[in-house]
């Protein structure tokens, strides 16, 4: 057992839960998305399951248009809520060893702000800090800064590279023992241990050095969704954790060996880089308390809702029989994405119904599993030893319900398995997800310079 | 004593204290700028003393350059430190009562950002939460975000004005009652209480409505500087607090009276505004002590450090015989502002040494009181009574020793006076100052149809 790959273990914990009628939900807080206290309680929830990280995703901007119209004031969803960067450090106060991760736009942002922020989250959790890059794709967020359309495909992921050069290069600002504090000699740093990014570049024009230093993990751990050619070598390059989304294993497994087979070329280890698909899982004692429980959810899911989760692929389709056939003439020239694909050839091979398509596509979405621990658990370590990933990003369905699920059912069984750790192997997120220090690039020259002279 | 105006009092705590050789004092942490311990527990000092609020400047980056050369690396004062906008919120979930004001520049933000994470540090510390309003002037902070110079005053005074239209605007984007969490029939929001602001300037456009609602204080308070003439009248227009800095009763109380007059034409009352000047003071139980603490200081301070401290009136003194005279013909082209005029008329009229000048306007600068408390309590008690202040922003000279001798000495004295609270009046830092609530736009203006059609 000991020599068995352990299972990484992220909590995605965004607004009330991953279902769309969560707010709905008897046990969940509908205002709980600007209430400190349901954060509070989900975070602490997965520190004591042992959880590597909590996750925030994040849009600048309430993202949604109201198609069909009126279902946006009954979405419930991605409405009013904390800002995550604001609210991690109030989280990292009240808990001790979970990574705190938040996504933060290179859209628009800039470089200096994010280093700084995520430098001093990491400062102030003691080294649990973790940055999800992500570009901004919606012209709703594009309209509460400053312009009329979002940047085209390739000018944001041109942008977002240079944006991660800067934050990283400014984070190594500061090489190891710059800090002398010496109070006798009147000397707070070590003058040739401060070195001056000087970046100019395409997109930004920076200098520094970082403000920040002595960052316990040496730098945060950086997490990337890489689901694109240009995004899988990014992340190869340069991520420590990549945030899947994968809902078959063959596709996970082609997708995680593709990845892994590619870190060699940048000098890494097949282990330095943590796939993690997401995963929602409705877990119940036996099946028939599973199968409840989501059916209960699915019950509460608004018509309105359930349109507007099929908006982007099928059109408005809230003037049809909602038990009659899904209408395929009214696609509209948007870019059919392989995932929208994979819902049109379902309908037409199918046949389902309009309320059949959203309930599945709505309720059922991505890769869930509705069952007892021992059946999930089977799920999930079936994908972990055929290297399909190395572990999982748990969207829970309802929050604090499906939080508190996972980690009074599923994490003991994992434990049971030999599959999940029984307490934290670190102080920092970077040594619980079993990863090398970071080593600052102006520390490893130096290294080298001394061993080439020896 | 029960109608004597109490006092309001901000503790100002970056860094390690306000006198420049603060870091090199033996109770002083030098690396405490990196440690959230030290924060945590100047705050929670402050906290038991009732204070009003705790205060950080910012800075996006080093300001100072290295002049004279070696002097930066000797300063140890915003070198490195933590951002306050990830730090306040930490130390939100850490305190219960006292009020939050950070410092975000209008020149390098985008104000959905700002209006977004003070939005969310309202919600976290349960309407705790300010915003000093500023703009950028440094050339090192212009190189951190894409520039060669600072931007000229006019334009980023023009830009700052537009910011907390935009940012004010979209606080105010959902109206009382907007939120109906009505989980039986599925209505999430009230549409007709949502508002989106569609700004369209010179500097921004920001569609809104902010993804944050339901802020504790209707909106955190607004403080700012307000010392030039615009400044005064956008400050007498809009902001709740003014932290002032003026070493004379004269002109305090010449800045006090000319901008609560301003209030009026706004539709203010008289104290709807509180003007607060930075004070430091250096307090021991007999004279002698407090003379004592000031001494040890004084005699920390590099020569180097001082001399970095005259440079932008000066010059480069640094060839200079310290005990010499000021070498008055080496000043530069600089704009000397008013400030620097006092000093310039100071070493005419006194024929002062250097190193006399630096031990001045470095250790001494600003107002700055040392003595026993109740020598300390005479004075705010007379700019309090002369209606030169509302109260004061304490600027200790070191951390946490400062802070904690104000709460152990200074605190004590007020309150015996009845000067000052002797327990928090609210849970808001708007009740704790005695302002008004806030009242949303809309919710003013469906106040005013209301009365209009009775």
């Amino acid at each position: 057992m000991g020599a068995r790959r352990m299972m990484r273990l992220g909590m995605s914990m965004r607004g009330l839960g991953y279902h769309p009628a969560a707010w709905r939900h008897p046990e969940v807080p509908a205002n709980g998305t600007v209430r400190f206290g349901h954060y509070l309680r989900n975070a602490q929830t997965a520190e004591r399951g042992l959880f590597d990280m909590i996750f925030f995703a994040d849009g600048i901007g309430i993202r949604e248009h109201d198609q069909p119209r009126g279902a946006l004031a009954r979405s419930g969803y991605e409405i009013i809520e904390m800002e995550p960067m604001t609210l991690l450090p109030a989280l990292a106060a009240r808990t001790e060893r979970i990574g705190l991760v938040s996504t933060a736009s290179t859209t628009y942002n800039e470089p200096y702000h994010i280093a700084r922020k995520f430098g001093t989250l990491d400062l102030i959790s003691g080294g649990r800090a973790g940055w999800n890059i992500v570009t901004s794709w919606s012209e709703a967020e594009a309209r509460n800064f400053n312009r009329e359309e979002h940047l085209d495909y390739a000018t944001r992921y041109e942008r977002a590279a240079e944006f991660v050069e800067v934050v990283t290069g400014l984070w190594d600002s500061w090489e190891d023992g710059a800090f002398l504090y010496d109070k006798a000699g009147g000397i707070f740093y070590d003058e040739s241990r401060m070195h001056v990014l000087d970046h100019k570049g395409k997109h930004f024009r920076v200098r520094g050095p970082l403000n920040v230093g002595e960052m316990p993990q040496g730098r945060p751990i950086l997490v990337q969704a890489g689901a694109s050619e240009p995004g899988r070598e990014m992340a190869a390059a340069s991520a420590d954790v990549i945030y899947a989304a994968y809902d078959t294993l063959e596709a996970a497994r082609a997708y995680y060996v593709d990845v892994k087979r590619r870190l060699a070329k940048y000098g890494r280890d097949w282990d330095d880089l943590k796939i993690m698909p997401a995963l929602r899982p409705v877990v119940g004692r036996t099946m028939a308390e599973a199968q409840a429980k989501f059916d209960e959810l699915q019950a509460l899911l608004d018509p309105l809702v359930g349109l507007q989760r099929l908006y982007s692929t099928f059109g408005d389709l809230s003037g049809h029989d909602l038990d009659g056939p899904v209408p395929l003439d009214a696609l509209g020239p948007q870019e059919l994405r392989s995932l929208s694909d994979q819902w049109v050839r379902r309908v037409r091979e199918e046949q389902l119904t309009i309320r059949q398509l959203y309930e599945e596509k709505a309720g059922g979405g991505g890769f869930h599993l509705v069952g007892t621990p021992a059946q999930i658990v089977d799920v999930m370590q079936h994908w972990l030893e055929q290297e399909a990933c190395d572990g999982f990003n748990i969207t829970p369905s309802i929050l604090p319900g499906g939080c508190e699920d996972f980690v009074e059912l599923i994490t003991p069984e994992l434990q049971r398995r030999g599959l999940f750790r029984t307490a934290y192997e670190g102080r920092t997120l970077r040594e619980n997800l079993g990863l090398k220090p970071h080593v600052n690039r102006y520390t490893r020259e130096r290294q080298e310079a001394a061993c080439a002279t020896a």
